[in-house]
């Protein structure tokens, strides 16, 4: 899938917690990004909002955005989502606006632009398309298991929860793969992810019988010829609402190894409503994965093989005080991989990749 | 929903292990099943063929079911599935000819009758109804652990293995606990168990980020004013292809108590593909479902209760021993439910509800 060059609705929420896909886009995407949509932060560029991207303007309005010369944009992303991931209606009269001024719409809300009829019927008149990102393949399998018969080592990134950098470890990781001279792919599991890579399956969106089928499939193609696979996990065994997903993901993924990711300065099940449900340790979360892993498939053994942390809450010498007890209680490489760097835990995966290669 | 009088569709697949949804409406909704259609067995009764149903006839066609006069039936329910839950091609024709009979048609599968133009537009046509029990509502939470909040105790069937039982012993307790004067409910979680109870939704066909929020909602809606609420179980934590569906249904339904659903004489998960996952003993599954809830519940402390095996290809006495041996190593009340009464289970079920609502 060719990406255009996307304006970025992110009207209130041009943040790093709050709206993943337009902080993500601008961080691995940068070079298709040529305005943002945030009138709280109108006249400062992303570099000042978020620290990264440079100085990809941040305007007020649609219009604004369509005047910016930078250059000619193409395409909408729509960058906030309700829970649930329904449109939130103040931003509706946006995307008419779009399709009026001739730009795509892509979007990775679970509410699909195709099912708006108005949209629908504007964007076939002004001839433009309408993206759901969240739409998944019609002819998903039930998941049996062929991701095991990759000959590339498979890793998935797990978490102590949804919203800890599971996506951004695992491009964070391939990156520090290819300078090692590693073959490493991405397989992407989320709208964010596969606007980045421009491939993938939101298997979120995917109906639940065929979860692990989806992951199955996505696993199977990023393969292909690869040294390694990085597949982007999603959600955590430990929260109530997405624990599901995270599951299929798993027994799709058959992973050989998984980098846990975790926030430190994070206490309790992300988002509202959860406060019940405490945020494991690294040491009980990679308990919790490799026993899930033993279930369906003991033969492989798989295990964590290094922690992953966002510390960007944190200051910096409490950050690397934080990653350094985790590597020490775990006996596992630690880092964050956006501020320190994610070399160690590539070593970690090319050493574990080399060890299964010769078992 | 009311249920009509069916037809049921089961054509070279009568039997116990492979229609499920033909022979479990047959067991507990006789009284609204007027005819089977089944070549191979025809002429013989539903009795003789499952053990089940009295002298409901088993008939080589679906003319022949018309012509059945000890009801008039109302609704073809489609009792063939394969893999994926598509409509077999070569019984495409019968439905076609039920709608031109006049009656509806009641589907199960994942693939919608209402998908299909040609059918949809017969029954149209006929004016008669096509009914997709797997069509879940559009309106579905993610998951946010309210179903904590019911006055109900909590049970869930669950499973080392998928098509187990779970549905069974789930209804075949709540009968006994209504015995003992408990205000037992069902929550049913699949197709076989809507047709039977005449509501619920089928969690399996539901996106994947929404399954424990539709187990809530089921759970909540059976729970009000009961004292237990027995909610249907589905697939099995070890299960490549079913887990993400049996862990969204832990945490969705929240349950203070598990029975844990098993077949002794199963040694590989069910269905082909799968031989690489011996199925757990009881006690592992145990421990595997007990610390499943600890990650999104751990204030429950959630526990197995009970066993319930499916002895059904076992000789009696064998049947006996292994169901005696599985109580010992556990310490649990264990019994096949249908073969030898679901009392036991029952009692427990009441002892841990009295037990809760003392604490």
């Amino acid at each position: 899938m060719s990406r255009p060059i996307f304006v970025i609705l992110a009207e209130d929420k041009l943040g790093l917690e709050t709206s993943k896909t337009a902080a993500s886009t601008i961080r691995y995407l940068p070079e298709r990004v040529c305005a943002v949509i945030d009138s709280e932060h109108a006249g400062l560029t992303s570099q000042d909002v978020l620290g990264v991207g440079g100085d990809i303007p941040v305007v007020a309005s649609l219009a604004e955005a369509l005047a910016v010369t930078r250059a000619t944009p193409q395409a909408l992303l729509v960058g906030v989502a309700n829970r649930g991931g329904t449109i939130p209606p103040e931003h509706r009269p946006v995307l008419f606006e779009a399709v009026e001024a001739g730009l795509d719409v892509w979007s990775g809300l679970h509410e699909r632009l195709a099912d708006d009829p108005e949209l629908v019927a504007l964007a076939r008149q002004r001839g433009v398309r309408l993206v759901d990102l969240r739409d998944p393949p019609a002819d998903l399998p039930v998941g049996t298991g062929l991701a095991l018969g990759t000959d590339a080592f498979r890793v998935l990134t797990v978490g102590t929860d949804c919203n800890v950098g599971k996506m951004t470890a695992s491009l964070e990781i391939r990156l520090a793969l290819r300078e090692r001279d590693v073959d490493a792919r991405f397989a992407a599991t989320g709208q964010s992810g596969i606007v980045i890579d421009g491939a993938g399956i939101p298997v979120d969106a995917v109906v639940s019988d065929f979860v692990s089928g989806a992951t199955e499939r996505i696993t199977l193609e990023a393969a292909e010829g690869a040294d390694v696979v990085l597949v982007e996990g999603q959600g955590s065994l430990f929260h109530p609402g997405y624990s599901a997903v995270t599951l299929g993901l798993l027994h799709g993924s058959m992973p050989h190894a998984m980098i846990l990711c975790w926030m430190p300065g994070r206490k309790h099940v992300y988002a509202g409503g959860y406060d019940w449900v405490e945020i494991p340790t690294p040491a009980e979360a990679i308990a919790a994965y490799e026993e899930a892993m033993r279930w369906a498939a003991p033969q492989l053994n798989s295990r964590v093989v290094g922690l992953s942390a966002n510390t960007y809450d944190l200051a910096e010498d409490e950050a690397r005080r934080v990653v350094e007890e985790a590597g020490v209680a775990t006996g596992l490489p630690s880092t964050d991989p956006v501020r320190f760097g994610a070399e160690a835990l590539a070593e970690a995966v090319e050493a574990a990749w080399k060890t299964s290669a010769r078992g």
